[in-house]
């Protein structure tokens, strides 16, 4: 077999040897095998390399397993990505089976995208950076056969972009200093918190910088009286919302925080696929959504309808990604309350380029599809 | 004044004279005149001729005021229009009052649709299909730029989409049957009730043929008990759902009639703007959209995903219009349950053509924009 060959969905079966993980393995792809007027898809696994060790509650990782995708039709290439956190259950393994599985050449026009997409999802349950990662590529192609990006296909102007959050991870005091200044381009900073270390981290932030703060939760809280006490004091401390501040089965409690919160509440864990919207209407202000999470670009796009139209803030987060799934979530960030979109600046080795940061923001290329392309010497 | 060139927009004043709403007055814009680069905005008043007059309640009328937008960007047309029923409360001279208000030249990128649509829909309250004439022309505008018609921009399917209901009033029962003998290729039949002989008039239907009927009561029962009353008896005809029963103001009824009814109610003259659909989730089992009381297809569509997630149902309806805004509407049919556009057959003197039916359902052409082009002579 031909390493140098991205694999072949509808013909190839499960494929991850960790030689196959090293990017000296990837190449180019053979056009002579695409069939025209349908759409051929192609992956392979891409381990992103994080700059820094991500250091969690329970857990540390300098790696996030990534799958990358190209969907070809008459000669046009769309790229996207799946990338998994582990957290989430899906894996190099599990992304590959699922795209060995679908057979896409079934379809001879990619403008059909919900019944694509609805095919897709009906493969099978969950896999939802696998669902994502076509979605991505989908959009990629066929904003390149229109010519246009998406925000622009979406009626939006980059002009309604918010800055991004950039994530400061706790260390000690002299570092977190040092994180804060080499950050100085981003305008609004974000912490993990629920952790040991967590209000210290905050204080070492506030004697350093006046930046608005966001902050991540994950879970982290275990009871209502002592979230709100926390909401209250990050108020104090220019805070501007709390993300998953409490368990994702706490409904009632959530709702009850909510209510008495002088902060916003945000969904993160708790809020996956679009009926989440609805169903957590009066229990969070607003929901993050994540690419990977939603299944996608349409999705998404659902999502932040229903979300506004509801009266929810709308966040629009990430995971550790190429530039490639950051320039497909960059696409709706005109939509959204707040973006935290810094998932490509912490891996070493991006595959993409063309996104653009300026002023703290995250913007979309004015060119077709994602506007974003592959960086010589990583086909 | 030359009548034979469009209104231009932004430089022309109020001008709705008789003569200038005969057919012979049109003519064709002159190009010269347009800055590159920016949208240049045309309009001119054109009037509706009925083939049956329109019997209602309280009136009858032989046509329907309607005026024809152009907007144009670098050589390219997009076509909208404003139709206007007298009972709305718009007139060409409104129409024509408002749309030569507007200063669409400061816009150079007509792609920042909601920026533009945010403006013309700030500039005064109300003036709906005034408003809808603007994002119609906008949409066939970008739709032709991009190449694509708006379905499949949206990624539908026109395989979705389900047959129109044709409308039959009400009439001597020799007529009536008649007409249902002539509308044989329409799968679904439509009865305005809440008038004297409504119940005849079903009977009389139900002798010539079992289609499907939908009823639409125009406010016209003024109890709910009649109200449900009707709905049982609807039910045993093989009516599918029951519009607007109730007048609009009668929420706790409706939604009293709702829990109670074996057929769907559906909001119609109650359902204006997005922000009804949230308002009336658990007064009505779905919304009518119609373009002209959306402002067009960029709410509509949002109205749409709204709804569904929402779990309601959506029809499609229209009001006499050309083949431009029921190709318009059309681009949306994949999405919704009921489908009721047989605006342009109602009338002698439709101005475009392309528009498909086929199968007793109306189908956009696979052509970029509405998929329309105005009828050779009738530029």
């Amino acid at each position: 077999m031909d390493r140098r060959k991205f694999i072949l969905g509808s013909s190839a079966g499960l494929l991850a040897t960790s030689s196959l993980m090293s990017l000296s393995a990837f190449g180019c792809s053979t056009k002579k095998t695409v069939k025209s007027g349908h759409l051929v898809l192609r992956f392979k696994p891409y381990e992103l390399k994080l700059k820094h060790a991500f250091n969690l509650a329970k857990s540390s990782r300098t790696t996030t397993p990534d799958v990358q995708v190209e969907l070809e039709y008459d000669g046009i290439v769309g790229y996207g990505e799946a990338s998994m956190p582990p957290y989430l259950g899906e894996s190099v393994e599990s992304v590959t089976k699922f795209l060995s599985s679908l057979d896409l050449t079934q379809f001879t026009d990619p403008f059909r995208m919900e019944e694509i997409l609805a095919y897709v999802d009906s493969v099978a349950p969950n896999n939802r950076a696998a669902k994502a990662s076509i979605d991505i590529a989908l959009h990629d192609l066929l904003g390149k056969i229109m010519g246009q990006p998406w925000y622009k296909i979406w009626g939006l102007s980059t002009e309604k972009i918010h800055p991004t959050s950039f994530t400061i991870s706790n260390d000690t005091p002299e570092v977190v200093q040092q994180k804060i200044k080499e950050s100085e381009q981003y305008k609004v900073l974000k912490v993990k918190m629920g952790v040991p270390g967590d209000k210290e981290l905050v204080e070492t932030i506030r004697k350093a910088t006046d930046r608005p703060l966001c902050v991540d939760a994950n879970q982290g809280w275990n009871s209502k009286e002592y979230a709100l006490e926390m909401c209250h004091w990050l108020k104090e401390k220019g805070c501007i919302f709390v993300e998953q501040p409490l368990p994702k089965e706490m409904l009632d409690e959530t709702a009850w925080l909510r209510e008495q919160s002088p902060l916003p509440i945000i969904a993160d864990e708790a809020f996956q696929r679009l009926p989440d919207v609805v169903r957590f209407k009066d229990v969070y202000d607003g929901i993050n959504i994540k690419l990977m999470k939603s299944t996608g670009l349409h999705e998404a796009y659902k999502m932040a309808v229903l979300a506004k139209s509801l009266g929810m803030y709308v966040m629009l987060g990430c995971m550790t990604e190429t530039s490639c799934g950051i320039a497909a979530a960059a696409q709706l960030s005109p939509m959204v309350d707040w973006t935290d979109l810094d998932g490509n600046v912490l891996i070493g080795n991006d595959r993409f380029e063309g996104l653009i940061f300026e002023d703290g923001k995250v913007i979309p290329a004015d060119k077709p599809g994602l506007g974003v392309s592959i960086i010589k010497g990583l086909e």
